[in-house]
C-alpha cells in the first residue's frame, strides 16, 4: 500500500489559490526590503495613523477579560454599534440585530455560506469579494463600472442587468462600497436613491459596505440604509476609521426584515470563530461610542487624508493618467490607458505586467486592476495612499488649528514616500522605452517630479 | 412585482441549524441566570481559571500593535509555537510549518474547506466537527467508541473501518483529541503507537487535537506526531491550559509533508479571517514560551481538576452511572444507561430529554451525547466540571506546596456548585418518578447527596 500523505487532494474550488493579492503584496514588500531596497508601499491598504489613545487603554484595561462571549457579540458592543449608527447615519436599528465578527471580510464570507442567491458585484470591488464566491463555489455576476462613470453603477445599470435576467424574483444580494476601495470616491445621495428604488423593486438585499465611511473627507458619509433602511444591511469595522486592521474587529448591523440570514449567519459563526477576541470587544465599545477625543482624531485624519489624496490624483492627472477626484478612504484607482502605446513598447500590456516592472523598475507597490474584478489586460492599478509615519503625521496635525488648511510643505515633510512614489509613478509611465524608438505620441513627455513643488489642490 | 427581502432564501447545508451546542447551553443559562435561578452549570467547557498574570501582561504591553499580521501568523509567535512542540512533546518541527488561526475550531473549518476527501471521527467527539462537515457539505464517517473501550477506538476498530471501504488510497484524515472532550481520559502511548501504525499503513493524515495536552493531570501527555510524525498535524492553543477561551487563538503545525495542505488553508485564512489579532499574537508568544511562573501555575491548575474530576467520577459511580476515570481536560461523559427505566417511567428516553428534565428540575446544564455524536436515544451526557472561582481556588492552591495534596475539604470549599451539581444530577437520575410505581429494581436507590463529606477517591 502507498502512502498518500504526499499525495496533494484539494478542493478544487481552492486549488493553485494564492493568498490574498494584498496580503501578497504587504508580504512581497516586506521581503524587498529585509533585501535593502527601497520600496514606495502604495500596495496593502491599511490606515497609517495609531489607534487612538483612549481605545489602546480599553485594550489595556480589558486584558484580563478571557471569556467566550456571546456568538454574536458582547452585549455592550452591540449597543454601542447601534448607537454609532444611529449617531452617525441616523439610521436606528435594535443592538440584536448587530453581529460581531473577526473582520468584516469574515462577516462576508459568512454570509456566501449562508445565502443562497446571487451576489451582484460592481466592479472594481474590494479583492476578497471574488475569491470567496469561488471557494465556496457561489456565483457572482459583476456589474462593470467604468472611468466615464466614476467607477460607479448607475441605478439604470443595476436595473438593466436585473432585467437582463428572466427571473424577476431570483435572491440576490448588491454589495455596495462606499467611500470606495479601491477607488476613493462615494455615491451621491441622488445616486444612492436611485440605486435604492431599483433595490426595493426588485427586493434585492443590500450589503453596504461603509467600512470607510467615517474616513469621508469632509465627514459627510451618507448610507444608503437612509433610503432603503428595509433591505440594507450595514458593515462597519475598526479596521480603518479606528486604524486597528490588525486588531480584527467587523460588525454587520441588519434590518428587521433580515433576521433569517442574521440567524443563520450566527449559526455558522458558532461553528467557525465562535465569537471575537473578548479584550478587543470590550476597547470597541470605546471606539463605536467615539467621544470628543475620538472625532478630534477623525477629523485630523481626514485632514490629511484628503490633502494628499487630492495633491496625489493631481500629479497623476498632470501626467495624463487618468483619475477619478478622491472623496474619502485613501485610495486611488488610476487608469494609465492614455500611455498604453509607450506601455507597451516597453512590453507592458496588462495591469498585471504594468504592477510587476513598476515594483521592479521604480520600487513602487501597487495592485493591478485584475485584482479588483476588472479584466486582464486593463492598464488600472489601485494605490494606497498610505506609506507614511502616521503617528509623526498626526501629532504635526495636532499642532495645527483644525479650522486652517495644513501648511504648505505638511505633505513634503510627513508623507515624502508617498508622494515620491506617485511621482516615480508617473515618471515611469511617461518614460520611452531606452533601447525602443520614443513614440511620437505626447505619453513620451516626462511628467513634473518635483515632489517639493507644494500646490495646494482641490 | 413582489419584494423578496422577507423571503428566506438560505443554503440548505445550513437552514435550520442552530448555534452550536456548547454556545447555546452557555446562553441558555446566562437567560436562567438572569431570571433568578440557580444553575450548576456544567455545559460549556471553559477553563475556570484566569490567564496567567505574565500573557496578561504581555497583552496590556501590545494594545497599541494595530498591523495586519502576516496571514500564517506572527514570525514570533510561529517560533515560539514550534519550541513549544518541541520542548513539550519532543517533536521538531520549523515555524514555517505553524498555522495561527482565531481557534482552533476555525482551523478546523479551513481544514475541511481546503482538504478534498474523508474525515473520520471517533465518536463521542467534540460538538463542531459534525456541523462544520455539514456547513461545507463534506463526507464525515463517524467510528463509534464504546464505554467498553473507554469510548476511545482501537487499532483494529480503525483497521477495520478502513478495510470496509473498497478504496485503500482515499485521501483521509482522522481527527484524534487527547486528552478527550467529551470524556476527559486519553490514549496511552501503547494505543497511539498502535493507530499511528495503521495510519501509516492506509497513509491516512491525522490531526491531533491536543488542546487539552497541558491539562494531562500528571503533566504526562505524549502525542501521536511522536509515532507518526510524518502524517499529523498538531492543534494547540489557548484556549483551555491557558485559561484564554475568549482570546481567540489557536494553532495548527504540519509536517513537512503536508506543506500543499498548510498553504492551501493560509490562502482561505487569506480571503477569510486574514490574520489573528495583533495583540493577542503578541500575548501568546509569551503563552507558547511558558516558563517558570506559567509551569507553576499549571501544575496548581492540574492539581484541582485532577481531585475535582476524580470525585466526581466516585459521585457518579457510586450512583450507578457509567463514568470512565478522568485523566485529564475538565469533563466526564457519564452514561446512565443502568438507570433507563426509571428514566423512562418519568419520561426520559434519549439524551435530549435527559439533559432538558436535567435543567428543569435539577437546576444542572449538561450536554446530551448526541451533539457529540452519538446516537439519540443514548443516555448520555458531558459534564464540564468548571462552574466555581477558578481565580480564588487557584489563589488557595498556591498557599499549599505543590508536593502536597490538596487538604480534604478544598473542593467542598472552593468547588461547591460543581460538587452540588454532580449530587444533584445523581439523585435526580435515581430518584423514582413521584406518579409512578417505582420501580422494583434498585435503580431507584437515592445516591448519597452529602456534598460535605470530603472523602479524597482515587
Amino acid at each position: 500500500m502507498t502512502a498518500n500523505r504526499r499525495q496533494v487532494s484539494l478542493n478544487l474550488n481552492v486549488r493553485g489559490m494564492n493568498q490574498s493579492a494584498t496580503l501578497a503584496i504587504k508580504e512581497r514588500v516586506r521581503a524587498l526590503r529585509r533585501e535593502g531596497r527601497h520600496v514606495h508601499d502604495l500596495g496593502l491598504g491599511q490606515s497609517p495613523f495609531p489607534v487612538p489613545g483612549p481605545i489602546v487603554e480599553a485594550l489595556r484595561l480589558a486584558a484580563p477579560e478571557k471569556d467566550y462571549q456571546p456568538v454574536m457579540g458582547l452585549p455592550a458592543l452591540r449597543e454601542a454599534v447601534s448607537e454609532f449608527h444611529r449617531r452617525k447615519d441616523g439610521i436606528d436599528r435594535d443592538p440584536q440585530d448587530v453581529l460581531v465578527g473577526p473582520g468584516s471580510k469574515e462577516l462576508m464570507f459568512l454570509l456566501q455560506i449562508a445565502f443562497y442567491g446571487e451576489i451582484l458585484l460592481p466592479t472594481p470591488c474590494w479583492v476578497s469579494y471574488l475569491p470567496q464566491a469561488r471557494i465556496i463555489g457561489r456565483r457572482i455576476s459583476l456589474i462593470h463600472a467604468s472611468y466615464e462613470s466614476e467607477w460607479k453603477i448607475t441605478a439604470e445599470q443595476l436595473r438593466h442587468s436585473l432585467e437582463m435576467v428572466n427571473d424577476a424574483t431570483r435572491p440576490r444580494v448588491l454589495v455596495l462600497n462606499y467611500p470606495s476601495n479601491p477607488v476613493g470616491n462615494t455615491y451621491s445621495e441622488d445616486e444612492l436613491r436611485e440605486i435604492a428604488e431599483v433595490a426595493r423593486e426588485f427586493g434585492i438585499i443590500i450589503l453596504s459596505d461603509e467600512i470607510y465611511g467615517q474616513l469621508h473627507f469632509t465627514g459627510g458619509h451618507v448610507s444608503i440604509a437612509h433610503y432603503y433602511p428595509e433591505g440594507t444591511i450595514q458593515s462597519s469595522g475598526l479596521s480603518k476609521w479606528c486604524g486597528a486592521g490588525g486588531w480584527r474587529l467587523g460588525t454587520f448591523t441588519f434590518p428587521p426584515d433580515l433576521r433569517w440570514l442574521r440567524d443563520a449567519m450566527a449559526a455558522v459563526a458558532s461553528e467557525t470563530f465562535t465569537s471575537v477576541s473578548a479584550p478587543i470587544q470590550h476597547a470597541a465599545v470605546q471606539a463605536f461610542h467615539c467621544g470628543a477625543e475620538i472625532e478630534r482624531y477623525l477629523h485630523h485624519v481626514r485632514r490629511i487624508l484628503a490633502a494628499l489624496g487630492l495633491r496625489c490624483a493631481a500629479m497623476l492627472r498632470e501626467a495624463r493618467v487618468r483619475v477619478v477626484q478622491p472623496e474619502g478612504a485613501f485610495y486611488l484607482f488610476p487608469d494609465f490607458s492614455p500611455h498604453s502605446d509607450a506601455l507597451a513598447s516597453r512590453g507592458v500590456t496588462d495591469g498585471g505586467s504594468m504592477c510587476e516592472k513598476l515594483l521592479e523598475d521604480a520600487g513602487v507597490a501597487a495592485i493591478p486592476g485584475v485584482s479588483f474584478g476588472r479584466s486582464r489586460g486593463e492598464l488600472t492599478a489601485r494605490l494606497a495612499y498610505v506609506d507614511f509615519d502616521g503617528a509623526a503625521a498626526l501629532a504635526a496635525s495636532e499642532m495645527i488649528p483644525l479650522d486652517q488648511d495644513l501648511p504648505r510643505d505638511f505633505l513634503d515633510k510627513h508623507c515624502r514616500n508617498v508622494l515620491e512614489g506617485v511621482a516615480k509613478m508617473c515618471e515611469w509611465a511617461t518614460t520611452p522605452a531606452k533601447s525602443v524608438a520614443a513614440p511620437a505620441r505626447p505619453a513620451a513627455r516626462k511628467a513634473p517630479t518635483q515632489i517639493g513643488s507644494a500646490r495646494r489642490i482641490q
